[in-house]
């Protein structure tokens, strides 16, 4: 495939037949991977591999058994500050990452290496999907997978061969993302030329009228991503940062 | 190139000639780029494309001046949880964007997005460095690019034409990042044999002497990232969050 091609038209899978990814195949890809950019070079990352019915039964409530999440295989990347500091206690050196800064290093990390393995997955023909419900559960898939006081879960991906074909999502025009010198704050003229052709998509406007809303925008504020919702997982990650001693 | 040979293979490239990067060739590869997955379809993020002498001079010391900030063209890619707002509210919607989860899932959203810009303009035989000082001075940087409320500089991206060949980072085995089913927390002597052919390379050997230090731990813990730093810039980051109002 030419490789333009793939990035213009690469499409999320959530829906995966039954056939078992090999560890052989995940591995190489972690390896590869692995070699995206990483702060220092200190990788600050892990990811567990899960594959068994019964874990697999465990975590998929925590994101809300979403379709996705009956994938053969979860990979639940996560910012981890634990391994790195291990190291230095063993090499006579004092570890200084039990702060926001080191979170914040190591949470970029961990979604650096998480969208490299996506598009090499993808070039491999396999289906991937970002489950984004991570760091709303963070405290229950914790436990689950028995991750250790510094190892947080940020990013979690679903994996397995396509059993569809997915679809191209519409993105926004470039002029809505890309900002020349400095930042350029849209009018609200601007803002309703940017989101028409969004607005006016045939599947966007049926998703309006299945949740019974006048506006695209609704169903995100009112369904999808609902203030009380947000304020809610915040408040669990918020939490969940301060006893790994993260944020004060 | 053989794709496999380029994941492989990448270079971070921190030196560049003087040739001019075209908003042709950025905004291609900016295009292509915004294909990568994104929470909820949001696009939770924007990036500022800074070329100008004077800007790029005023943003430099922010970046602490390190070899890569000299570049031609640096990318800033930010957390935007403004321009989707204010889609909302012209949409009668009422946004509630203004918490710390919603800055998780911009965050993700735009780290994914200058990974994949990374990956195609690198395979695009241009040179890129992360600069992993963004958030250390994010106050700065949202005045200097007049950044809104509601918009956090997460990434910045130098861009050019390399001026060296660069190299092939070590990583760690995979076996120190790969856990199978649940999180596996290494043993000191299992950490120790780990780390142990990181330890031994010349180049890191000569980083030791070089910095007077007796173990690699050490430069990491007393030179590079120093937990009065680490804290420093903390506060500085969670200060700049809770004047966005991203947390309480």
């Amino acid at each position: 495939m030419n490789n333009d091609n793939y990035w213009a038209s690469r499409r999320t899978i959530r829906k995966y037949t039954s056939q078992p990814v090999s560890d052989l195949v995940i591995d190489s890809i972690i390896q590869l991977a692995s070699q995206a950019p990483t702060t220092g070079n200190m990788q600050l990352y892990s990811v567990v591999v899960t594959k068994s019915p019964e874990l697999l039964e465990a975590l998929r409530p925590t994101h809300f058994n979403q379709p996705a999440s009956q994938a053969p295989v979860l990979l639940t990347f996560c910012a981890d500050l634990n391994r790195f500091s291990q190291w230095c206690k063993l090499s006579d050196a004092q570890p200084g990452f039990d702060n926001f800064q080191s979170f914040i290093s190591a949470l970029l990390d961990t979604t650096i290496f998480a969208q490299q393995f996506t598009t090499i997955a993808e070039q491999q023909g396999l289906g991937v999907c970002y489950l984004g419900t991570t760091t709303y559960n963070a405290p229950d898939i914790a436990r689950i997978l028995n991750l250790p006081k510094g190892v947080i879960p940020v990013v979690t991906l679903s994996l397995g061969y396509p059993d569809e074909t997915g679809i191209i999502s519409d993105r926004l025009p470039i002029y809505a993302i890309r900002h020349s010198e400095t930042y350029h704050t849209p009018t609200d003229n601007e803002i309703q030329q940017l989101y028409a052709p969004k607005e006016a998509l045939p599947e966007n406007q049926k998703f309006v009228a299945e949740n019974n809303k006048k506006t695209l925008a609704q169903v995100f504020t009112d369904v999808r991503y609902t203030k009380a919702n947000n304020e809610h997982f915040s408040k669990v990650s918020l939490d969940f940062l301060r006893l790994n001693n993260l944020i004060p």
